[in-house]
């Protein structure tokens, strides 16, 4: 029996020694590897911060520390020292333990992370918090580089450094994000990375420390380490000028060193920030060599590296392959990422047209902003953006392109339920929060080959225009793409009679199977593809009106503000007397799990639309 | 004849000697006081930089070079010199000239402004299809150093530095964002400001460029300039990290000094940053003193100051009064600015409860994530802020504060119509992007008499709740608060027959005219105020239903989304056969003008809002 199955977390681990903390780091890598091997999961991030994790909690009590975890990807091995480790088998399954630090999950779960860049405001807030009620106790913040690249972290450190609150705030630079790192700011790191790199301490007062009560007379000891440390250390001016002091670099795979300066940062009373440099893949060779690839993963031949799932065409590709076609014919296209070249499907595009590829960093405030003044002077720029992370840039959308009425394309991926990452990461809120924004245009294409018909109409339509669409690729391959497209036409994919389904984007794909269906039973709804969720096709919904069907709308978003409500607005405007239903997620943040089980779930499987369609018929 | 009135702007710039440049600021200084005391806009930031601009015009052409003024409302004398000197007349009118930069106004507004740090985005993105399109020609930014606290101006900054696009950003440093300026990053600039400030240099070089022509030779000559530059400025470790060259301190108000440093920049191919010191409100005693009462003002009297418009109560007044009651009685209150301390009504409370109290600098994303910390660990935080900035934080609100159901309070000023700030600053979309998050509350008090009781529920309700009231007070003062929140329930103001205003907000009063405008025509429609935007009050409709009523629904927002939405996705969700009319704005951005106009141009008047429900009566 091993350590890692023996020990109960994290009471036991205040019992090891030094060489068990190595041996726990070896068994915790094999059994991560295994583990994500068969879930899937987020497994570079992870093989990177064993030691780390590891060192905190040997310099750290979490039972009153308190940590927050930026992005959260990386929580792994926390969630496996405070006793979640059975958890790992259901790990971002359904029910299952989540991918990500979740308050309602554990109580060592402090504040819940997904998207990149707030845990330096969060861990704030919570410092604050405890200085008021004048509590006694460490507040951490762990980010990585890539992270410190987003807006609102650097807000965050101009608001430590200015009210100088105690803070502990851990740089974990691995020099990437998901993929390398880019920007002035990472440029600057590496500076400080090549500076020497503080190991362990070859003193006497180690060793002190290392035999004696830690509690007691630490203070004095202490300041003597730090002298030795001082000498270590490069001074970093970019962080010390915003008033937060600044360690490093410390080898992150070093417990420790890492945990000597743990210890010393807990008696420094106000904010500090410590460098730690790590390897993204760590101890999985496969994973060191790609750790873009091995960032997020499905489950895996071990050996190999091989993905179980079979490579599948996929919506991503799809719009990777139509922008390279389009961008050799026009001079003017170009591509922009935060920090998604891969994800986005533009590394193709980034290669061949590297100077019209513009990879900013996990920026996407920057990136919307950056993509108006690029309109404004002629050029037609293309953002491809994840759903869920063009929410951080809504006022961009709407004050610096949609204002001024820019053509800048958005090319919105993982739209709709994205399933294992949970409520952070389901792109199910676009259609609304871009529907509600005069002047811009939403175009869905309702398979995959629809792609690139929709994606040139969007590039040359001279005006904002969002094209979404989801992750994975089709559900059913019988559809063909429209061959035109018309500003605000809806396509009539199947004429029916007496019941309307309109659906939009893959949800066509469930609306047609449902048909399918009811055909059987005798049954023949009209299905309405709607290209555009806006602008509606409204002369279709008054010959609707006209013709007296009754209506089913599905989407793969959220019913406020989305398809159905703009429908049902536009119908309560022509008095429409008919029966609406409207199917789409209902105002709740939707857990994680595989995409069939939440469609299934959330009633947008085409069993359930078949049930309500045949209600419609009554 | 003086000098403003006789030349054309901007040809005749050009012609004019030293001499001629201080008699032509003089004379700006002196309009800009006079027709802004006429009219109301922003002033005292606009006499910071009158010697700035005049420099820019030196060193640059406007015909080819491109300028983006970061937020905008300093480009007043930008404009004067681009032609649009008799707008001033009309300046932020219905119809008039815009207080801020527009495209469609002019040829020489290259990118539109209003929300804070977009700048340096926008500029890199204009500089960056330069570039590409292998055009050559300057691109500047002027940006605040308030505006330097928000993250994307961060963000650009990263990806400046590491592109090394060449760009000049011109940091224009008051000390203040609209009230003083906060933050490490503001300390640090302090630092440099004591640094010797450049002023003119004394040095031949200077006489020959003065006396050169400037398009000849230059090279040689700039290179002797930057070498005397070097000497006088203080490295910034700072901007040279992230990779943009630093110069400066350069005084803001020498017109020669900053006119060498520009046309020095102009030969630099990379990115630059030139630190101006200016004064904000320079010339105007006034205004010296006291720069954010000067800000943004109404018609003044030129000798007292004094503010023509009677000082009337107000919502922000009465959110201010009813915080710190609130904050007298319960310690864990909280509030929180992103640098608006007065605008929102939060000065006494800043100054009741100092450390309760935290400006985070121009950051509304950060603000949101502190106060979801801070409420993750026990207080109860209260962000006070105007709706169209608090859509900078849309993801925070959605990702921070609602997937964990925190306990954030959201005052939101300046929600609907604010009038002359136009488009960029219109508050009508927070009941649209803020009732589409799970978990969130909206309350909407009917009369600023009803703010504290609103307030006091929604602080105690311990879960997210936003709370929204306009710019100004009441229109009609004969309304009663109500006494008890319930959670969900509205308030039937008047009972009536056949017809149902459904109307939340101020739009309860312009309702209530409209009743009473309709009582002496002898109808009498329901008045229901709508307290709860969300979630909406089901019960009542149900009953609405029962009883046949028509429908009309009115709110100062967007419809897309807003209440109107919700209560016809609600009705037709029941089988609802009446008819419905919604009042907002439909699917459009709204100019500037003076609120009552704007009311009535969108027939949110009590007039058009008789009409349509007279004919709900046929």
């Amino acid at each position: 029996m091993n350590l890692l199955d023996k020990l109960n977390f994290p009471e036991d681990l205040k019992k090891l020694n030094e060489e068990d903390y190595k041996v726990l780091s070896s068994e915790i890598r094999k059994f991560l590897i295994d583990s994500v091997s068969k879930t899937g999961g987020h497994l570079a991030s992870n093989l990177g911060v064993v030691e780390l994790t590891l060192s905190l909690f040997k310099a750290f009590s979490f039972d009153k520390d308190k940590i927050v975890w930026d992005v959260g990807h990386q929580s792994y091995i926390y969630k496996i020292l405070t006793g979640r480790k059975e958890g790992f088998k259901k790990l971002r399954k359904y029910d299952g333990i989540s991918g990500f630090p979740k308050r309602n999950e554990s109580k060592y779960d402090y504040f819940d992370t997904g998207h990149s860049s707030t845990s330096i405001s969060a861990a704030l807030g919570i410092a604050r918090a405890r200085d008021l009620k004048k509590e006694k106790y460490n507040v951490i913040s762990v980010i990585g580089d890539g992270a410190l690249t987003g807006g609102m972290a650097i807000e965050a450190l101009n608001d430590v450094g200015f009210r100088k609150t105690k803070l502990i705030i851990i740089l974990n630079d691995n020099q990437m994000s998901i993929s390398t790192n880019v920007g002035g700011l990472s440029r600057y790191l590496n500076k400080l990375r090549i500076a020497p790199v503080y190991n362990k301490l070859k003193t006497d007062i180690h060793a002190s420390l290392d035999n004696s009560n830690l509690g007691k007379n630490i203070a004095g000891k202490i300041s003597k380490v730090k002298d030795s440390i001082k000498q270590l250390i490069v001074p970093s001016m970019f962080f010390e000028n915003m008033g937060v002091k600044y360690i490093g670099p410390i080898d992150g795979h070093d417990i420790d060193a890492m945990t000597e300066v743990f210890i010393k940062a807990k008696e420094i009373n106000e904010p500090v920030i410590i460098h730690i440099l790590t390897q993204k893949g760590k101890g999985y060779a496969l994973a060191e060599e790609s750790p873009s690839k091995y960032h997020a993963v499905g489950a895996f031949n071990l050996e190999s590296g091989e993905s179980n799932a079979s490579p599948k065409n996929s919506y991503s590709k799809a719009f990777g392959k139509a922008l390279v076609n389009l961008g050799a014919q026009d001079e003017k296209i170009v591509a922009i990422t935060a920090a998604m070249p891969e994800g986005t499907g533009l590394k193709c595009f980034s290669q061949k047209f590297r100077d019209r590829f513009f990879d900013v960093g996990i920026a996407e405030e920057h990136a919307v902003t950056l993509a108006a003044g690029m309109a404004s002077n002629g050029l037609k720029p293309v953002f491809a953006v994840y759903s869920t992370f063009l929410q951080r840039a809504f006022d961009q959308v709407l004050h610096d392109v949609c204002i001024q009425n820019l053509p800048v394309v958005f090319a919105i991926d993982r739209a709709g339920i994205v399933g294992e990452d949970g409520e952070t990461h389901q792109g199910i809120n676009d259609l609304s929060y871009l529907s509600m924004i005069p002047n811009i245009h939403i175009v869905v294409p309702k398979c995959l080959e629809e792609v690139d018909v929709l994606l040139k109409w969007a590039i040359n339509k001279n005006a904002p225009v969002a094209i979404r669409y989801p992750k994975g690729g089709n559900i059913i391959d019988t559809l063909s793409p429209i061959k035109e497209v018309v500003e605000g036409q809806w396509e009539i994919v199947n004429r029916g009679s007496k019941v309307c389904i309109i659906a939009t984007g893959r949800m066509v794909q469930h609306a047609m199977l449902a048909k399918e269906f009811l055909y059987e039973k005798g049954l023949n709804p009209t299905v309405i593809n709607a290209t555009f969720v806006k602008p509606i096709d409204k002369k279709l919904l008054e010959n609707i009106k006209k013709e007296g069907y009754n209506i089913l709308t599905i989407e793969d978003n959220i019913l406020k503000g989305g398809l159905g409500s703009a429908v049902k607005d536009y119908l309560s405007e022509i008095d429409y007397k008919g029966t609406i239903r409207s199917l789409g997620y209902d105002d709740e943040f939707i857990p994680q799990g595989n995409v069939e089980i939440l469609y299934k779930t959330y009633k947008l499987d085409y069993e359930n639309i078949s049930k309500i369609v045949m209600k419609l018929y009554d």
